[in-house]
């Protein structure tokens, strides 16, 4: 069930076209009488978009930036929290950045697509899907039920472990990691060491966002890396 | 780059047609000279099917079930590990799987598909991105970054705890659960009652695989339940 908003305030005005916005009978009967603020209440519970009134402007969502809520200060000060979530949950928001990613690949020769969990699946089983390329996983230690490899790397406190069935990857293979996020590019790092163990050949790496700010294509440096989001920040 | 088996031992003659077996420097290498023995240690290789050997015949892969590795008395004696990675990893396999639940939705009138971390992402993100849905997770506590609401649920031993974004599904929303197994059912039930508070509507529950000695299709009565395989054991 959808409502369209009409009127001064319309999707078209504002200039989000063709938004179709889902009908929440809470909001109705919340006594809201003005457009302007159930438009203004609407955006914000369904687009999660704080710069919205900051800025005085509607964000027009045609690239997937658009689909990304950014949490300020979260979780310390002075980060900005990239959330995914709003993506997906958006059939738009999901089609465009796996269609982005699939993009990325057009010419690209490979075998298999390797994701990390957990977020590196959901961007990465739909691609390997889309493109009939093999999906393997690549998990905390521990979570694999046969015979693994594994590969430790440092986090900002401590360290951590991950890893690959060891039959996941065939000798020869060419493979594309694919993530929801680079940071530092730690975990890309170790899951490049964990593929060239098997024999596999890393050709690509994609990213639904990057956070320039901290140099994780630098620590790649030589991969072919390539984000849909490049934010400068960190 | 891909080697066929041919003669004696081919891939036709076995029952499985048509099937490319990557080629493995290092098998060809390590001074295998009968085809027979090179065709069994590829086959336990890359099919991982223990019973292939057990039972003298070569499996024919032509359903999903045929991709599950199956490791007996894992991770206790009398239980059956069903591993799904050796569905993914194959482009055939991982294809007939999605393709297999888009199947079950055929005519199913929903708006949102919902997985739960991290198996629930692998099958539900490609089934929502190929039927144009939304995708929204269920993760373990403390992992979604915004106002959540939780449901506690009970293990074997002890008891776990999942949570939702708060604004993740839309009051009206009809809801398809997807995950790779349906065991006790437990995380399910748990899930359904985060949709309801949500005031979502569960239409249907779709897995790639059904243990029914544990009963969770029973847990779950009144419940549209779909699974791509059915074993009946435990």
């Amino acid at each position: 069930m959808f409502l369209r908003i009409a009127g001064a305030y319309s999707a078209e005005q504002s200039g989000i076209k063709g938004v179709k916005i889902p009908f929440d009978p809470n909001i109705i009967d919340s006594g809201i009488k003005h457009r302007v603020i159930l438009w203004e209440f609407l955006c914000q519970k369904y687009f999660g978009i704080a710069k919205t009134q900051k800025e005085g402007i509607l964000m027009k969502r045609e690239k997937v930036e658009d689909y990304v809520r950014s949490i300020p200060d979260f979780p310390e000060p002075g980060i900005i929290f990239r959330d995914v979530t709003t993506i997906l949950q958006d059939p738009d928001g999901l089609e465009m950045s796996i269609d982005a990613i699939c993009k990325m690949l057009e010419g690209v020769d490979f075998d298999v697509v390797v994701g990390p969990e957990s977020r590196g699946f959901i961007f990465g089983v739909p691609v390997a899907y889309k493109l009939h390329k093999g999906f393997v996983p690549v998990r905390k230690k521990g979570k694999l039920p046969c015979k693994t490899i594994s590969q430790s790397y440092d986090l900002e406190y401590g360290s951590a472990e991950i890893e690959m069935h060891a039959d996941s990857i065939t000798p020869g293979q060419k493979v594309v990691i694919i993530d929801d996020l680079i940071a530092t590019g730690g975990t890309i790092e170790a899951i490049i060491k964990l593929v060239k163990q098997l024999g596999g050949e890393v050709v690509k790496c994609c990213f639904v966002m990057e956070l320039a700010g901290l140099k994780g294509r630098e620590k790649l440096s030589g991969m072919d890396v390539d984000s849909v989001i490049i934010y400068e920040g960190k």
